[in-house]
């Protein structure tokens, strides 16, 4: 039985071996929910930027640019990092690139390459992201992108929401970290949202429009993609992208 | 109001500024709990070493020494890992220091050493701790040795009883680590003994003696001593020894 392990901060991915493993990126919030949105919302790819220069140099090349500073959008981007970006029609996005800036998120995804497979996960892939897990049969690990390299609680509740659906095929009783991610998941039922209220991340973004991307992020099995690191952007497969334009 | 912090891993600590704050090491099982139990039962003073080469060059110097490998007692040395040894009577310890090997708690104790003051925690003296703590009125940190380099439960745990022991007189809600150490220790009652049963590391140590160390280790309130890092030794205050000595 493989098993599932959590790496609570990238900070900590050096003690973790990642080869024959699938690393599952995961920031709740908001890059790795905005990206599952944005690439269901029929985004054909996205390039994660560290700098927003870097994200700008691809706007010549066609890429719509998604970043925020402090909280909200960036001058001189056509997205900020809510959800909502993707689905709320003011910039059309299907059928485009889109270059994103992300602090955590990145960091998190270019210290996991050495993975067989580099995949992200959020509440709304939930169960698609632990269906992959199960065909791929293969250790996984939870990377959770963190605060500025410190602990979070609300990807740690999705490590822990993902061991309770994998606890039937995978071990997940091998790390202290996935235990305490499951007791956490635990605690946090049944209002997710309430719970992560009181979260120190959550406290710092106190305001209507985080709060609503708050709630629309701890939403469980919306998507049923998971993009996947290829050729240096992340992306869905074809059969995937169909499913999804079905939708 | 001061605010308490936990620190998962010594890994994490180059986040934390520990510059005018009060750093508690911990090491649950079974460094900081068998410290504390030696400086309670008479020793008067511990050299913490990361190699056993180290520790049997103080033996020269009159030193007893306690170390470990791989979970029994090392070889030339005069005592195992386990608190036990300082109150079984086997070998008298009482006015003598001790040189004692440790890997993850010696780590986490070197890396904190920028802190306003460096003390030893553990569930047997927790409310000696805490009174500290409110004395000082300094922000604090608690620095989990965790297992090499990993997050473990019992000294997360730890933190958690630390939190709530304070959380009249600091702010624990400042980090989502300390809020998810308090959310695991509320988890874990009333049986602290039983929930760490299924951590990784006590299974690790799934023997009678273990077990019964583990058993001692979660005691609370044992002894009223704070071992506080010193010239490059562990100790207690005279006022504290005299406390102990009329125990």
């Amino acid at each position: 039985m493989p098993s599932l392990d959590i790496c609570f901060s990238p900070e900590l991915l050096p003690l973790f071996d990642l080869r024959g493993r699938v690393a599952v990126i995961v920031d709740i919030l908001r890059a790795t929910s905005s990206m599952v949105t944005a690439l269901a919302a029929g985004v054909t790819h996205i390039v994660p930027c560290s700098e927003l220069a870097e994200c700008r140099a691809l706007a010549a090349q066609g890429y719509l640019t998604a970043a925020e500073r402090d909280g909200v959008q960036a001058e001189g981007v056509d997205l900020g990092n809510s959800p909502f970006g993707y689905l709320d029609g003011v910039v059309p996005v299907r059928g485009r690139g889109v270059a994103i800036t992300t602090t955590n998120g990145t960091r998190a995804l270019h210290l996991s390459l050495a993975a067989d497979a580099v995949v992200l996960g959020a509440f709304l892939n939930l169960a698609a992201v632990a269906s992959f897990l199960r065909r791929q049969n293969k250790d996984a690990v939870v990377v959770c992108a963190g605060w500025k390299g410190h602990f979070c609680l609300e990807d740690t509740l999705f490590g822990g929401a993902l061991a309770e659906r994998l606890q039937a095929d995978f071990d997940v009783t091998a790390s202290d970290a996935t235990l305490a991610a499951l007791d956490l998941w635990r605690t946090a039922q049944p209002d997710v949202a309430a719970y992560l209220l009181k979260s120190a991340h959550v406290r710092r973004l106190n305001h209507l429009e985080a709060h609503q991307d708050m709630a629309f992020c701890v939403q469980q099995d919306e998507y049923d993609i998971v993009p996947i690191w290829r050729d240096n952007q992340l992306t869905i497969n074809n059969e995937q992208l169909t499913m999804s334009n079905e939708q």
